[in-house]
């Protein structure tokens, strides 16, 4: 057992560190200042292009991405970047081509895509010239039981109609989405988890219509494409979009969820220490009845929590990574269940504390921190509401024990 | 004692109950759609000053005023009426008159005004015709400590000239706004409580300059003139328009705030209550996993929970307005810092369990779940953060502890 | 609506009060002396039958019984009176005895028994002479379900026999105690809540087997006879010993958890209060790092928390008296489940923060903090543990939203 | 970074577990029975000695101990070993020559001790013939902070005479116990960390009162030899005992708190680990209305988020343990405070859903958990109560904070 980073990964924390805080955090203010200049809220500001050459340039470019299409990093190498790029979430990872949905659309067509499939859609994006949309959630069933998805894709001859309603297809607003993976129901009859299909869909194809955008807690999320509201109403697209055959569906939307959940992880932990940074320096500048806030000690016990939260929840993420590398991402799968909830709910802890310590700044347009508190509460049901992952969690508790040779012997004497 | 309410009491909290029922909650949606069909987001939707009249028509006026001005109700009389209004936060309250800022204002101008600042500004506001703001929080200075606060309010001649810059000034940014009531200091040497006075301020002074809008957690809450930035550079005012006289800032403040915190604390309870029902409406009819969510057990916890914790604090607002009638602001003020801290951490907590409960649209446009989320976040921090009012708690708590008649000798034998 | 309370009340609760400063508190050193002194951990201290004969004399006796037999105050009467007397709950309620089991056993007598069964059972206990015990929880079934209850009690001619393994059958260890009001089925075949029936069992009588005592984390509760384990093996008692009839068991239950849990509910106040201020007391007294712990915004936080928790929960458990008194204890059920909830987490809340301002003290027998620490810790689980009692509150809350006039609309649009 | 352990450690894992759940599993209840039945609750109970002789020859002896006088583990090696030990804390660590106070002193007499001092004091403790205690903790003053002890230690002539009274001398009890370590003020005069020393007192010293036991929540603590309150009346002792030098107390007693909170956090994940796994496996045998407990989603709840925080807690530990093995005591110590007080709430926290779980069972003497209560409450103060170190992380916090490269310029715009 060894805490320390390997030599390589070190060096690339180093150059993303230095990145971040020469180039994107100076940023920040004017991609703001961008987006309230322009006129149309889904434009992507002019100064993200410009980062994004500069990241590629310095060779920091799908650092997400394992295989030879990307940086060829494991998990574990990755995490450490990915925190970093989660302090400045609405930023940070597209500089890097690194950003939701892209990197698991990246993902999924790099595994499963034919070769026609990555020539037309994978090396766009792994260039970021495109973006792309996940479209899956559906307003009109609990879709953390992937079972109740009711969007049909149908086979007719040559092609597949799909007809359905979804929602939170994140990035479909954007004016540069051309592509959308679409989850439906192919076959009712199949098992219950060979009824899905993913099909990709061009975003201008007849039939779909990009509805409304979705806001999160009054934020729309604009320059990342929003959260869109898709209607497919006998939509068509030629047989060979479908993604890696009719009936994966579930097995492809499980293989995406996992890198999903830990990448949002990673960046949940960026975003407690952003909170908790901004926190810390705030007290120190402000006095109320006599003393300087940073001597309060409900404050103190805050700033403590935080810091001790942190830390265990980054080793568990960085545990599951290892993980992920080493037995694979269905041996991680209680872990990554474990990380998804234990981070979204720090961020969220975190930033809701550092909300409080800027008394009514925290939650004005002057500071990053109110976005960071819709972004924060969204991660607590984005990817499955907690509450499912920790039955998940449990569940595989209680099999352990059937199965444990140690037991206690708990019946009464 | 005794826990039913007396039969005025229980006569008007039904009216109310049926106009909310009838009118207010089916017209919700109308509100919406009228300022998202609108192109001045301060303006206010034609569908509010229709629900007024019937309001006003329906005897249902001013029902805060205990005064002849007003419907004379004591606080505790008062309260489950302003608890009904807080279930449509963003709505009701004004539709009977009973909106802040206006109802400190109109409070402070029936108590402290003069003949001529009542003809002027009371009467408007008692008529619904204008809106007022109340000028006090600054974005430099922890406002909570109201000794902080730095703006300049000289004498000059007849004139008093008005230097300094606030925000969170709400109602400000509305075309019906027509008065500014400012805090400042007069005499930096007084006495720490005798420095502040209060002046009214007509918003078209020159030197005024309502400068932006301050979001809150990415809502702009419009139609209510959201909450201005505003500076004031040498903006003169006759000396008449003084409140109360020079030095009587700080008190008049703490005469404002009493009230005022305890109608934020009825509001909660009632948005609590909504955010309650309207998860247990929604739970019964989702499903997940082969069960519908009302049968998960967490959820259920949430459910009791919320109407455990509500009853409770519902009990102490309500002893609390009883201490107010009875022994007054001053006598009361423990209990009102109480409420304030209660309410403001319930309506958190239930607004996010309702969220989380909702999954995704809870987070949305389509339901009030999200401005609520941003309207119960920003309770923990107006009228003072809830640090500050457990420290008055406290305080209190450790002087009575010397005072005590039993102690329980607690030295170490 | 009226938070003072009646005359009669003010004038007991004063009464008590002094009784409490100037009798019992100075007592209790010598209560715990003469128990240390002694061989028999069940022995009844002579101070205790000292107070007894004081409390009797100044007419404060039998507080607790509603009816001609008792004080013959309401419930919200009662309410203040039991709360002081929580503020030393190990000697205290025996002094007016007050003291569980023996109130809820009377109550049985007084409202269901023979003119016999009282004669035998009930005039001793109301004089304080016996002492009596419950005999309901088993070892072997989760018993907050009553319906697992498994000890049978046969009709054989003019006897029932009975058979089966109870514990925490509290005060069965003590000399004093005389009967057993044993559950039990006498018809398994009848309806679910038809099965049970109660039955008064002599201790001495043969086939009674009290076999050891059940501590209560470390502590036996010695001198109110601790908590039994006790066998029953063919126990055979007259057939006129039943109470009330066969089949009424669960109903007599019923009848006789509403008191008993109001009663925990109120001493639990009593619990918190005692612990809120010797914690006040203490942190006075003592320095850390250069300031004394009083001063310490943490434990300002616990001192702030647990006077507003303390406040909302007794309001509740008042207005639960007063429903009780108005519409009975089946009207009052939801609340019941509610006060016993909240006030037993709040005991033990408070407790542990003063255990915690302590430090290595509050764990020690120099001070009451580390027994009421496992008195508040089973007060969570005693008359059902706290899930199955919000699980009541949500049921009501569930049929709540089903028939309510108001409905928020949840469906997605 | 790699999260397997090396050979050596999964070995000695591997075997201990098997020790654990062959030998010292089964022994508890005899252990028990043994105590139950001997009539000196001071004395070591037989079983203790075979398992020590066993666990002796199977080469598991003095595994804590980094030199050459133990097993010369790493702290990192070691961990997973004490954790195995802290699932069963009242046997488990004496059975391995492991558990404090003695493990401390053994480190401080190896590291600090003159060779006369360790052949006296050193050897038999490494042989598990003796027993020893320390001396630090005072009643009369809050001695988390290390600066108000108050016992003198005045040379006089070739003698120290010690004067002061103490309590929570672990280990004093009993009537193996042969060593007192005390710390005292040498000189008052001197800079604040250089007044205090250490001295190594016989138990048997004249002027040495071993008073009483001291109780922890009604527990004793007996076969380890409680928790005693010692006074020292002109105790002398020869002025060779002195360990260390004059002046070194402070700087020695650090030295021996890292090892001591280190060892303390290891045990109390294996007491969450136990706690766990008892509620896992009683929740699966017992039903309450129609379902078993294990179905109950808010136990589910229990057990997820259990599973989740110890996972996490492990993870800081084996961390910090790293950190001591590569950057020392010194360079850790943030961590180690982070980790003392996270296992501590964490133990208090799992226990006490495992004893909702169980219902009365849970906090009787039948099962394990009713004294895992107390254990895992005293944790949270002895080694200086969590609020300490909680300021401990805060002040490092905000230190980083000044020095940080990059900031966030938190003042408004």
């Amino acid at each position: 057992m060894d805490f320390a980073p390997d030599v390589q990964t070190a060096g690339l924390r180093e150059e993303v560190e230095r990145f971040f805080a020469e180039r994107i955090l100076p940023a920040e203010h004017i991609f703001e200042e961008q987006i309230a200049a322009g006129d149309d809220p889904w434009a992507t500001p002019p100064i993200m292009e410009e980062l994004k050459a500069q990241a590629r340039e310095a060779g920091l470019w799908n650092l997400f991405l394992p295989d030879e299409n990307g940086a060829g990093l494991t998990n574990l190498q990755y995490a450490p970047l990915c925190e970093i790029m989660g302090r400045s979430p609405f930023l940070a990872p597209e500089v890097f081509n690194c950003s939701a949905p892209d990197t698991g659309n990246m993902e999924l067509l790099s595994q499963f895509g034919t070769a026609e499939q990555k020539e037309r859609w994978l090396a766009p994006l792994l260039d970021g010239r495109t973006r792309s949309a996940f479209s899956m959630t559906e307003p009109h069933v609990a879709s953390s039981d992937a079972t109740n998805i009711a969007t049909r894709i149908r086979r007719d001859g040559d092609e597949y109609a799909i007809d359905g309603i979804k929602w939170f297809t994140s990035g479909a607003m954007s004016p540069r989405c051309e592509l959308l993976i679409v989850m439906g129901v192919t076959d009712p009859e199949a098992d219950r988890h060979r009824q899905q299909s993913m099909i990709l869909v061009p975003v201008d194809t007849p039939g779909v219509d990009v509805r409304r955008s979705m806001h999160v807690l009054g934020y729309l999320d604009g320059p990342h494409g929003g959260h869109a509201e898709v209607v497919y109403e006998d939509a068509r697209v030629p047989a060979s979009y479908i993604l890696g055959g009719e009936g994966e569906g579930f097995a492809i939307a499980q293989a995406r969820l996992g890198p999903g959940r830990i990448h949002h992880a990673m960046r949940a932990i960026g975003v407690a220490e952003r909170a908790l940074a901004m926190m810390v320096e705030r007290v120190q500048g402000r006095s109320t009845f006599g003393s300087p806030l940073v001597d309060k000690g409900v404050i103190r016990q805050w700033i403590a929590d935080a810091r001790m939260e942190i830390e265990q929840a980054r080793l568990l993420v960085l545990k599951t990574a290892w993980l992920m590398d080493t037995v694979g991402k269905k041996g991680a799968r209680i872990e990554i269940s474990a990380i998804k909830v234990v981070t979204a709910e720090l961020a969220s802890r975190v930033v809701d504390h550092a909300v409080q310590a800027f008394g009514a700044a925290g939650v004005t347009q002057d500071f990053i921190l109110a976005e960071l508190t819709a972004h924060a509460r969204i991660l607590r049901i984005v990817d499955g509401p907690d509450e499912v992952h920790r039955e998940t969690v449990a569940r595989r508790e209680v099999a352990a024990s059937r199965d444990a040779a140690t037991t206690y012997a708990v019946a009464p004497r």
